[in-house]
């Protein structure tokens, strides 16, 4: 056995059973080896960016780490900006990077680069292995890394002599530390701020916003007249009909601050404190209110649920009955593209079990009250702010759950960073509806022009904000992928293709042209 | 003036002329900048690897740096693997990459990440700009740092505030020191190894591949009968009728061997000793031959053509006349593709003054035959090994020649990972035709496999090198993003096509259906 097949043995035994693939030369040993090890499914990608979006897509649904492989240092990098979401929506992956033989490092050939220094701003752990002995242990130590509360990157560099060269055996992956609950004064003090009603908050993020973490936060708003409030960015949140609804902070800073106004009390579990997404001239970086204590029950590294459940037993909630979403859906609407329409559209037709990947950016923000009594479904947002997200997230949330559709919403800007996800979608039959939002633009960045103080854009600013020349023509683009689609001029086009792709297995694109 | 304008008149004045862009909310005031400043020619880009390339075409076409306009750190990221071809073939960049700004960092919000260290392993200088004062002088020292011979990778990072406060005005850009010439000894030795004749090899990169340099070459050999011979990757070759011709060191190891053999005496210029582009098991890392001395007549940072001009004095050659390639072209060649007839092909229909780009992988490696006696041309190549190469280098070629072809070769996988750039050719309209060999493969991988002992692939890493799955339609691709184009499924289709191509103006897509 070579070393690239003790890893791919370690890996599988981990408990890794998904590689989001681009390899090349020096990944051609574990290439190989996938013929001769059983359990791990290979899934090809065209760009390192769906890989490394479908590894991140994959743990949120499944709370178990995929592996990418990427050939050296500049497929590293392509698949960096999806690291980077990964990495802030706290996913674990364990990304395998192929790297020259050693002693082959030193001529300095095409591809040689600083890999360790390419992986460090992605990854909470990183190691080249020195030799075919070392990867077993390496990549168990590597799972056992990416395993760690809310989920870590482990970037693995393989050179390709480790690769080749006989190896000793397979590894065990250890046990990795559960993460820490909350010391009792921490959960009195939470329970104390909590007890302040209407002025107090517990602002959650993380596993907190999975169904249990919800309903927690549920009983203990019902026994202390509380508010909850989701973060900003959320990773993934259970929510529909019978679940306990929360609203994500709005990205303008305004919005973020009259949601939060008046609380005198805040009790993190699952989130950090609340901050603005950009710094703006004139404007606040720190949105908690002012004269606000912030009490911290549970950090992004700990265990929110478990943190819920003990502040719930402190604040005798458990048998409390938290207010529920009632089944509901939006009537299917008709007429011209509007916001709310659209967020009623996607209300009226998403099926149970749906799992929703919103990279909508402008036009997605008020969709939530139209999906709140719709049935149960999953909604993942991108936590990082790097475009390019949705479709490799679709790509991994569909390997994950074969049995679920997947509805992938994506701005026409944020869509061509990593439109190749679409083919990915084709080849392996995945059960995506992607709904792209065509409004020609890079919509947000006007309102930013003006937040930043740079009004009045003349024709050379707007130039670098708009897509319309020449169009983008999504079906096409699908097609040419193997994915078919259409297009969708009004509400109720949109709402005749989504009920079509809801009862329809496969992929499948709808240009809404706004 | 704000920083931001600040930074964009020093680039001005400083001779950077054209900024390959894909901008956010931090970069809104150097957009913003743009239409209060004459003269920057601001390019968009769907996705950063087509910004990052396009600087690296412009500057092998102009010896001028252009400046890129990237979002925080994922930005970056995506400009990186181009960015890494780039830095391997020596082209001047300066990066301008928007920051949070200073007092914002802090709170780690989504798009926070180490941009310093995101940029260190890709760039030859690094700075954060740390004042709106400081700005201006920054930039004029990326720019100084870029032209660092043959060309550097500057990266300034621009923090938001830094852009919207107050500046003190521009910046004069510093003289950038020119490259060492050698010294006379080194001269004398350099002259005294081409003495040997036939089993003494000239081997060049860099600047000695321009008309001037290969003249010179040709003029050394002339006199003294060595081998001249141009390393593997080559940043651009001027070639064609009239010019001395050069073969490029194959990439395949037995093949670079056969070319090598017999060289007793080296002489190195613009050029490094040849080693393999991978390491394989039991095959040598280094080229030189057993018992070949080399001598470093001009590094790769120095000066190779003055160096050439020296040591044609020392031996006094400049009055000899090289051997130069006779103007002739191939036959329009005629029924099924082999590679030897899209050889042909090209050689037959490509106008004077022709940019090729060539990424074609393994179908072109035997072209260069079928052009050396076409009309003068320029040969652009991989250097870096990053594919996704050849579309945004060729998006950068158009812009710096705007009054020649520019002929884009690429292999389909390698066509995927920046297909965005066929959208910016559409929209700047530039003269590009793209030729696309479709394989349906990643097909150097199957020799790659070979060559690394893992041979006798199963249907599982067979899978992972085959693209037919689906078919990838880059006619409709192309259409997708505002570029016309056709399939060709035989030679005489392919000819004609080319034939239309070359006497339209505008971009162009062939799909080549192997």
């Amino acid at each position: 056995m070579n070393g690239a097949e003790s890893l791919v043995r370690t890996l599988v035994k981990g408990g890794v059973e998904v590689c989001f693939a681009n390899p090349g030369t020096s990944e051609m040993h574990f290439v190989g080896a996938l013929d001769r090890v059983e359990g791990m499914r290979c899934v090809l990608g065209l760009f390192e960016g769906v890989c490394s979006g479908a590894a991140d897509g994959y743990y949120r649904m499944t709370d178990k780490p995929a592996s990418t492989l990427l050939h050296l240092g500049p497929g590293l990098a392509n698949a960096a900006a999806n690291l980077h979401n990964a990495k802030k929506a706290g996913s674990g992956i364990v990304n395998i990077v192929g790297e020259h033989a050693l002693y082959h490092i030193k001529y300095d050939t095409p591809l040689t680069a600083d890999i360790e220094g390419i992986a460090r701003p992605f990854s909470h752990w990183v190691k080249t292995s020195p030799t075919s002995k070392t990867v077993a242990t390496d990549g168990a130590a590597a799972i056992q890394a990416a395993r760690v509360a809310p989920g870590q990157i482990a970037t693995l560099i393989l050179p390709a002599d480790t690769a080749w060269t006989e190896a000793d055996g397979v590894a065990d992956t250890p046990e990795t530390p559960l993460p820490q609950k909350p010391a009792n004064e921490e959960v009195v003090a939470a329970a104390k701020a909590l007890k302040g009603g209407q002025s107090a908050m517990l602002f959650i993020g993380g596993r907190a916003l999975r169904a249990r973490g919800l309903e927690l936060a549920g009983k203990i708003a019902a026994k202390t007249g509380c508010k909850v409030q989701a973060a900003g960015g959320t990773a993934r949140i259970e929510r529909g009909a019978g679940r306990v609804p929360v609203l994500r902070l709005h990205f303008v800073v305004e919005t973020a601050q009259e949601m939060l106004k008046g609380t005198k009390h805040m009790v993190l579990c699952g989130a950090k404190a609340p901050a603005a997404f950009f710094a703006y001239p004139g404007k606040p970086s720190v949105l908690v209110p002012e004269g606000c204590d912030v009490t911290t029950l549970c950090p992004v590294e700990g265990d929110p649920i478990g943190s819920l459940e003990a502040l719930a037993a402190e604040l005798d909630a458990m048998n409390e009955k938290p207010a529920v979403a009632q089944p509901k859906r939006p009537d299917r609407p008709t007429g011209k593209f509007t916001l709310d329409g659209l967020g009623q559209a996607l209300g009226a037709t998403m099926p149970e079990g749906a799992i929703v990947v919103d990279e909508s950016v402008t036009t997605g923000r008020g969709f939530f009250p139209y999906s709140v009594g719709a049935p149960p479904h999953d909604w993942l947002n991108n936590m990082g702010g790097s475009i390019g997200f949705g479709g490799p997230v679709a790509v991994g949330a569909a390997v994950a759950c074969p049995d679920r559709k997947v509805i992938c919403m994506i701005g026409d800007g944020s869509a061509m960073y990593t439109i190749q996800s679409l083919w990915t979608m084709a080849r392996e039959n995945l059960d995506v509806c992607v709904m792209i939002f065509s409004n020609r633009n890079y919509k947000i960045l006007y309102s930013q022009l003006a937040d930043v103080g740079a009004a009045n854009p003349g024709p050379r600013a707007i130039d670098m904000l708009t897509l319309d020349r020449p169009t983008l023509e999504f079906t096409l683009l699908a097609k040419g992928m193997g994915v078919p689609g259409a297009k969708a001029h009004d509400l109720e086009e949109l709402t005749k293709q989504l009920t079509y792709a809801m009862s329809h297995k496969g992929p499948y694109l709808i240009d809404v042209v706004m």
